[in-house]
């Protein structure tokens, strides 16, 4: 089968072995996936990933069980091993044994094939698109926030960074009802946003008026600086970004503010489903360009120009 | 009056302006005043301090209404506008106007008498000795643990650092009936902490045990790291340590493991002296020396010993 694989380089294989079916195990047959920011970072390093990229997918599911067999999914990335105290504690996200697909010893969806668990599986109803679904992932970490900090809806919020993921975290984050304000540094973005009904700034315009929640989506270690000066004292930074790298931090400043500093990444699906059925995240205004799987060298190198929003890669 | 004043270099002046009694304002006749690690931060050019050092003290009230006149107490050292955001908001600890006593803008207690609002101060009962008393500021500290996060009784908690902070704050976590473990370095320090029934280790002796909260107290960059090392995931690390610098902080793991950071400073003054008089706490064991405060800078020098637990001033 066609890979997108990189084990130091990136390049197209086409007779990648095709994953074995396996009990507990359905092969899902590709029809299109989204390039993440993570596996930018993975192309420079992060993790020490090699083999297959990808983890933002929809697909058909080719074997499985009766159950799944023919059906359109997505699937949760992280592959649990069900038996460790994370796991036994309903945090299998959290499984020092996972691994994750496209990202950590597991093959992942820039491919004509992947292998999930069925218990990784989410069936798709038929209102929502392959277009959509292939966003599912990702707006299931920004729906992660709310499931590690009540956002509430007298709250100032402000989201950093107006990329792929900070549209994605305004737009489920407005549906609070809280005062919400998206920086950034792209017109065309905040513009998007804007039709959305966020309000939007540009980084440094936004006064004194002090946030009782900052999330970072820049995606950049500079991105905690930038949130700790606009944090109320005991307000909350919710960080989303990894990347690879240590930042110089002012910790001295959380401890003098009191501030709180909650780490958020993978979230739950079934309401990611719900929102994009209900139409109340608009994710198809995101997709900037659609590449074959056949281009996918060419597709990651435009994913990575500055200010690029979702390429889709067409798979199946 | 005596005054140990640092501004730039460290002194006993003899001959400091006794501050002036104004509305609202007590002066107060200090008795004994402690040696905080924050003092010896301040000398290293935390905060760009200048004036007269410490926080921690008892004293006499000399002047500042009949209410006060002549009797013992101890003192909030956040000097706060009482108009801000944050005043009004219950949390004057947060001023964004505030001076704070022996550590900015507003002379301290290692003099012959110190200024602070009567709003400011707590009176003492007698079952507390001066000697007691000399840690309610710190004890306080360690007691805003529980107000910035919920300890559970059926949670493992890790103190790290069996310094002056770390022996209390483990005092206090211990009260609480959580699985709790001191970590540090210093034999005679563990030997005390056991004498109170708390279970200590070496660093890197912990196994793998992971911890659901752990509490910063090495007052050294190299802490937080320590805490990312036994923190299970969507585990919180509790910070106490204030340093002069920024360490570099693995922030993408805090968004991988979706650790939760708290920082947490100044606390409460009535439940410290509650626990003191109900004899709950034990801070006399924790003094190791006394100095006259004609002596202050030698008993500086003394406390940035390594090692060191409390030095006290002896200065009424």
């Amino acid at each position: 089968m066609r890979a997108l694989v990189y084990d130091g380089e990136l390049r197209l294989e086409r007779d990648y072995p095709k994953p074995e079916p396996a009990p507990g195990q359905a092969i899902v047959r590709v029809t299109k996936a989204g390039i993440c920011n993570t596996d930018l970072e993975l192309v420079k390093g992060y993790m020490g990933f090699g083999g297959v990229l990808g983890h933002e997918f929809v697909g058909v599911v080719e074997s499985g069980g009766p159950e799944w067999e023919g059906r359109r999914v997505v699937g949760e990335i992280n592959l649990a091993c069900g038996e460790c105290t994370c796991c036994r504690a309903g945090m299998p996200s959290q499984c020092p044994n996972r691994t994750t697909l496209g990202i950590n010893r597991h093959d992942g969806a820039f491919a004509d094939y992947l292998q999930l668990p069925t218990a990784n599986l989410h069936a798709l109803p038929d209102t929502v698109s392959d277009d959509q679904a292939a966003f599912v992932e990702p707006l299931a970490a920004a729906l992660q926030i709310s499931e590690r900090r009540q956002i509430m809806p007298s709250e100032r919020v402000v989201v950093i960074g107006d990329g792929k993921l900070g549209l994605l975290v305004a737009q489920v984050l407005r549906l609070t009802g809280c005062h919400l304000r998206l920086v950034g540094h792209h017109d065309s973005k905040l513009v998007l946003a804007q039709g959305w009904g966020i309000e939007t700034a540009r980084a440094g315009d936004l006064g004194a008026n002090l946030a009782d929640v900052v999330v970072d989506c820049t995606g950049q270690a500079s991105g905690f600086a930038a949130s700790l000066d606009i944090v109320r004292p005991r307000g909350t930074i919710v960080l989303k970004s990894t990347y690879h790298g240590l930042p110089e931090a002012d910790l001295t400043r959380v401890v003098v503010d009191e501030v709180s500093v909650v780490g958020s990444r993978c979230g739950p699906f079934e309401p990611a489903i719900r929102l994009l059925a209900a139409g109340l995240v608009d994710v198809e205004a995101m997709i900037q360009a659609r590449y074959s799987l056949d281009d996918g060298v060419v597709a990651l190198e435009r994913a990575a120009q500055r200010g690029t929003l979702k390429v889709l890669l067409e798979v199946g």
